[in-house]
């Protein structure tokens, strides 16, 4: 019996993905660069999926073989069908673990899982980040040195809206003077979940060999511990005598 | 210029809770009972609204008016809109408490704003419960003992489908061998949520003087702190030369 | 190389557990049963130590090698140097596992990390107990069922002075009307914490399958994810120009 | 009857502050100028106590009598005696209200609330910091702008030795690249405690009007809710038949 993490990784893998410069970044789309980093982890048997795909990507069944689901989105986050978001949720609240990356901190299973609105303040500018560990022993930072840095990436900035994290992991700094939270984890139901700010599609961050570790570091944390049947109200009879 | 709180209470009001015992122990509504009380607060000022009433009782002007919405409903969750319940989200995560009544934790607010299901077990079996104050320091513990009893109320049981709560007001006890978190707090974005078990529509227990006393204090602890206008992603400019 | 848990059961194995109904119960002492318990599984090393032993039976040498440390006192709580409860603390931030037993909620160790009393009402009267499980994806739940009796056991009662928990496991039922959060985690610094409520040394607690499984389980869960050195306070050069 | 909010602040007053540049900064000590500007508050009354007082200025009547106790301190912390440390933290666990101001986080009373080392990074190299808002709806925050800027402080940074917040309300950006959580909240039992990062006594920090709204906000919040009495394990009766 294959014992690997599987995991599904989503991107909205928009025309201006494949038409602009991202495409000569990642040539057959981030999903597929991240999906091929985790695959050289042995534990890990990583698929891709896309918007364009029947369901959008995310049949019952692929949610049901699904240890540990990807997010990429962010020029498409309407397009995503209200009916798949609260599928992709269900499954989260049954105990599949999710990995939000970057701009889906506006994606409707962030909003809707976290319950607030995911703002922050942001700015293209090419700016330098350094990523700081403040939980150098949470599993996610196995083996991340005390910061690093990103020469050029997007600016997220506080105040981000999210409710107050289970576990602050990192805590980024931007040369023009901003703070965010950078990688955060929560727990809904069953569900583990983590943000993690870094991925620009026009730098290649995941082409970063520290970025690939606190990926691969986040889905080995965020697969399920024990499998538990989802609850539905059950009606219950007395344990003792009334 | 009006200081008091304003306080929207909200109920499905069925038609089962007009023509059945209920009626007879509200007879103007549980909704307009709950209100009663809170109006005998100086610093207080409810209303109530209902699901049959124009924009099922909850239009924009109600919301934008309202500190602290109270909610009640149980057998018509679905006929909520999903408009609805969005624009009650929206203002919760603006600065609105909201404070949910027994059956609401499957409500389409309650399970949206915490992102879980809800889930617990029940019991309809006229069995005694009693309540208590783990948070004896909180506000909406101010002036309740250490325990209180509820002589006939349903039973809602462990395991509560919550995210773990940012505050644990009151853990109940039930005579049938059944514990539940039964007060219990969390925010989300700038909005406080409490939830409060007791309160099955058949027993009269919103006319109980520690419940009453309960919901009171929650109301001025979920009135928003700080007015803060909504986030929407602003663009910001670098504080620090690039 | 040895790739088990080390585990160190302490006990403050005091006159009356070596001379009253407790000896019949636990021939050999409550720590050594519980040891041999945790020695079944071929993932953990278990040894002991006790009061009476050189350093109070925690030289420095032992903490070290030392993933998880049990603890049981009661009567003796004072008897433990400020020293060495300082040194036990000492290694939880740095990321030893602790996990505390029925009247450790006393003790130094336990109210030195937490920062409050550990107070809560209490009662011995033989009475049951019924453990609910609130969090059953949780890795200290795994193969626990819904809820298990203890059929006498001393009551343990709210409010009980405790921070608010990581994480709410299980919680109490008990049969003279009181209800208690019988299993709660913590994290202080690197260290994971659990407090759990069986174990009344004068009722065969430790014999009870289901609540062996539940310490090997946390076992397992507070083991340290990864080994961090200690931190102090270091001076840090700028890494941008100032 | 004076309804004040009663604060106490204490200070090491060291030598060092008398003899220093930290003199001509404050006169009568940063204990006196921060006392002078909490009580142009209609709300507030402070008074200052320091080491060299009867009893380190913490006699059992001035704690009994304060609200609030704002502390100071830096190359005395080990002076203070264990004593003192104890009566402090009892007092909180009853519900005064404890702020650490700047270097207070290796302070006895500070490690031993918390459970943690405190440890941070650090670096005097007169850099200039921003203190971005991250809970704009908390109390702490009210008035206080998205970001402010300290134009020469020490620098404090990740990873800070502290369990995870009860709130993040801010984090600092500094110059040279380091980023830390500079205003944070915990509770320990029915006390509140807050730790705001600015305050290198050898710049004017006390006198940034800024500054000082962050901690006057901080005593409204700090001051307890709800007096409770100290609990300590009482025997306790059955409420149903066993």
């Amino acid at each position: 019996m294959d014992k690997r993490i599987t995991v599904t990784v989503w991107n909205e893998y928009s025309e201006f993905q494949k038409e602009s410069v991202v495409a000569g970044i990642y040539p057959k789309g981030l999903h597929t660069a991240i999906a091929e980093f985790l695959n050289k982890d042995k534990d890990i048997q990583a698929k891709t999926a896309v918007l364009a795909d029947t369901e959008q990507g995310l049949p019952e069944a692929v949610l049901a073989a699904t240890d540990v689901l990807i997010w990429w989105g962010h020029s498409m986050h309407d397009k995503v069908d209200d009916s798949i978001a609260a599928r992709v949720i269900n499954h989260v609240q049954q105990g599949m673990g999710i990995i939000f990356l970057h701009s889906a901190h506006k994606s409707k299973p962030f909003m809707r899982l976290l319950g607030t609105s995911g703002s922050l303040s942001w700015r293209e500018a090419n700016e330098r980040t350094r990523i700081w560990t403040c939980a150098p022993e949470h599993p996610i930072a196995a083996g991340i040195p005390e910061q690093f840095v990103i020469e050029h990436e997007e600016m997220y900035g506080e105040p981000f809206g999210i409710p107050e994290p289970q576990k602050t992991v990192f805590i980024s700094w931007f040369q023009g003077g901003n703070v965010f939270r950078s990688g955060v984890t929560f727990q809904r139901e069953y569900g583990k979940v983590f943000y993690f700010q870094p991925g620009h599609e026009t730098y290649p961050i995941y082409h970063h060999e520290t970025v690939q570790k606190v990926i691969t570091n986040a889905v080995k944390w965020a697969k399920p511990d024990v499998r538990v049947g989802a609850l539905d109200c059950p009606n219950a009879q007395p344990l003792e005598k009334l």
